[in-house]
């Protein structure tokens, strides 16, 4: 890790810039495989599968047989944790479903909000180097709880053209009403336009590559809804002298084994900590099967040392990282003060991997500094709250001052007349 | 009005069809325009203010003076209106204000979320032909309730060099803290990069013309977030023979209006009826000071009817209007069939002026059939929900296993071992 020691303010911004996420230099390519699944639908993807992910299927729906083999081959004791972190993460997102309160504004004016689940949504699960079964259980859980009616799920097939076990079986458990083997930008396209076998949804969520991420950019354009802008993954601690060193050297690597473009954020109060953390680091690194991903992450890592509590929060503020530990004392009172970050671990015994997996907190949140303005997944972002409001002859007449003269002032006469009409209606 | 009669369900997609809104044939204009204001700043927005908007302004800021003139100009009866608007937005928009819940989701494992104001957020006023006050009161009442700190409002001037005083004073009641003489692209730009005068904000707000909307879609891709994808406004009736035909046909004639390329949808299971709306449209039209406006909008507007309310409830959640009026037997159960409107008005009196300006609930909506996947602005809008965990000792050693589990099968060693260096340290 880089050490920097107390950069003076000015410096803050140059010194958290993340490397720029550029897409705009793939949208000549995406938009081309994009139109291509438009225009050829099924037989497009089959080529492009063909072509990317270098097996020939004859289709990319599932068989009963397929399914029940995935049941059989996911091991018990993982079927168990699955299903254990999936109770956790019903609990928790089952407390963000809200009913309609209906709030009488002025008597006779009844204004409420409900709840209604997206008809429609897909979810992206990358492949590459990690199954992410446990982002099937992140969306499809709330989905589910949201009330979504179809829970499309689109995932690249591997050489021999299956999906890992896990990833099907978890999409079972968690009431995924579709699963297709399709991967990439031709499966952003399936799912924004839909094709003779992939239904169309209103929304996309999921990580995904450069490619996929621009896709997802690309299709928002054609009024497809999308969750939220995606970069690489990034955890920023801070800790004081009450951390653990291998603790938090622990948390940075399982940060950093996620990709070479990890973001790795270190502040502290205390520069004999991050002495100790560097040394933890390179002690941990060893044994780790992704050793080199983790290494080359670290190198581009900073450790910052500021000179109290109240300037590390202000530049995690200014940073906004995804992921947030609070490895210091006193961290609900710190935890109180950030205004910019994804999702905020408290203590030395809430490390990020608790939340990535099984707390119950959503592991989808936003990178790249957009914890400034986004939120993570939760139901909310599968529903959409429509407003009622139901006026009384009363309730009607109690506003109608009101609505004529603001409506009048912008110079809006038909707006200002349906009221009216039926103000005279009342009084004939 | 066009007059459908009974189509049958292949012909719904095309008949419901909006007109394409293309802002991608304006992307290199707008991009030009944007790259000036963030190279130029505060000198470019006077240069295209005086190009675009006639004026040359020696600075877009206000003096004291100005803004105690904006109160002095605003009749006291609109002031009254407008206050009493504000009062009926403030109490519903109130309600959406959650606070924390701690769901403790296995023993020791603790989560929560917490709801934090976007630091600072953009709200854009347009100007052209209504100076849109209303909507100051839409967007400023629920940032102001979201805790956000800075609230920033552009619009166009005048000739004159002015705004609307109406728009000052209900800037200046809500909580806006900086208000600027600035329109079109180049205010979208000022707020989403920032200058010497004007902050850069986190998120924008606000209606446009197709040039500003195209700007909110640019900058979105340098990761400042907007509120939602615009197009024109629309008004859905769905209308039996208990409705009132000069109810409705006010109501049609209220969002026809708006402009000439507004959407207007009576929905009906009564033919009878709709030939009496038609004949109240063209009288009420006569009387109207937007009549060519009002005329031609109605021109490319369609009446549907069709065999029972079934049907009426499966079209209308095709089409997904932004504003959604039910004057038929029982709206409340129909109302409930709906699965995709932005706003529901329900009955004879629930006119959508009244939700327009004054009855508490949001104008501003999802259009084109975005309420498909998109709600309303609310509170939500200008907040994130940041989660928060915290795991005692005990709540580790609960999840570990699982954590363990399911790491090691998505091959993530450092996220598993983050977690095993706990426990064995607490085993020691």
């Amino acid at each position: 890790m880089n050490i920097i020691i107390n950069p003076p303010k000015f410096a803050w911004p140059s010194l958290l810039q993340r490397p720029a996420f550029d897409t705009v230099s793939l949208q000549k390519t995406v938009r081309e495989i994009l139109n291509e699944v438009k225009e050829n639908g099924d037989h497009a993807i089959i080529e492009l599968t063909q072509q990317y992910d270098k097996v020939l299927l004859k289709d990319f729906e599932f068989d009963e047989v397929e399914l029940m083999n995935a049941e059989a081959d996911t091991p018990s004791a993982l079927k168990k944790a699955i299903i254990q972190a999936a109770e956790n993460i019903e609990k928790f997102h089952s407390s963000q479903i809200t009913l309609p309160e209906i709030i009488e504004t002025i008597p006779g004016v009844q204004c409420w909000r409900k709840s209604v689940g997206i008809e429609k949504v897909g979810i992206y699960i990358p492949g590459g180097s990690a199954p992410l079964f446990s982002t099937v259980l992140m969306l499809g859980i709330p989905a589910k709880l949201a009330g979504c009616k179809q829970i499309v799920l689109c995932s690249p097939p591997n050489v021999e053209g299956k999906l890992h076990p896990a990833i099907i079986y978890a999409a079972k458990l968690v009431g995924v009403t579709h699963i297709y083997k399709i991967g990439g930008v031709q499966a952003i396209a399936a799912m924004a336009y839909g094709t003779r076998t992939v239904p169309k949804v209103n929304k996309i969520f999921g990580p995904g590559n450069r490619y996929v991420t621009c896709a997802k950019q690309l299709v928002q354009e054609d009024g497809i809804a999308i969750d939220m802008p995606a970069g690489p993954s990034e955890v920023c601690v801070l800790a004081d002298d009450s951390a653990h060193a291998y603790f938090v050297a622990a948390d940075l690597l399982s940060q950093a084994e996620h990709g070479a473009d990890s973001q790795v954020l270190l502040v502290s109060t205390s520069e004999v900590f991050v002495n100790k953390v560097n040394l933890e680091l390179e002690k941990q690194l060893e044994a780790l099967s992704r050793k080199d991903i983790a290494a080359k992450a670290l190198q581009n890592s900073k450790a910052i040392i500021v000179e109290d509590i109240k300037d590390a929060i202000d530049i995690i503020n200014e940073y906004a990282p995804e992921h947030l530990i609070l490895a210091c004392n006193d961290p609900m009172s710190v935890g109180n003060k950030i205004i910019n970050a994804g999702s905020i671990f408290l203590g030395n015994y809430s490390p990020e991997s608790a939340g990535d997996y099984a707390s119950g907190t959503n592991h989808t949140l936003p990178t790249n500094g957009s914890a400034k303005a986004y939120s993570g997944i939760s139901v909310d972002s599968f529903v959409k709250k429509i407003t009622f409001q139901k006026l009384s002859k009363q309730g009607l007449l109690n506003i109608a001052n009101t609505v004529e003269l603001m409506a009048e002032a912008e110079g809006l006469d038909a707006h200002k007349n349906a009221i009216t009409i039926r103000v005279n209606h009342l009084k004939k």
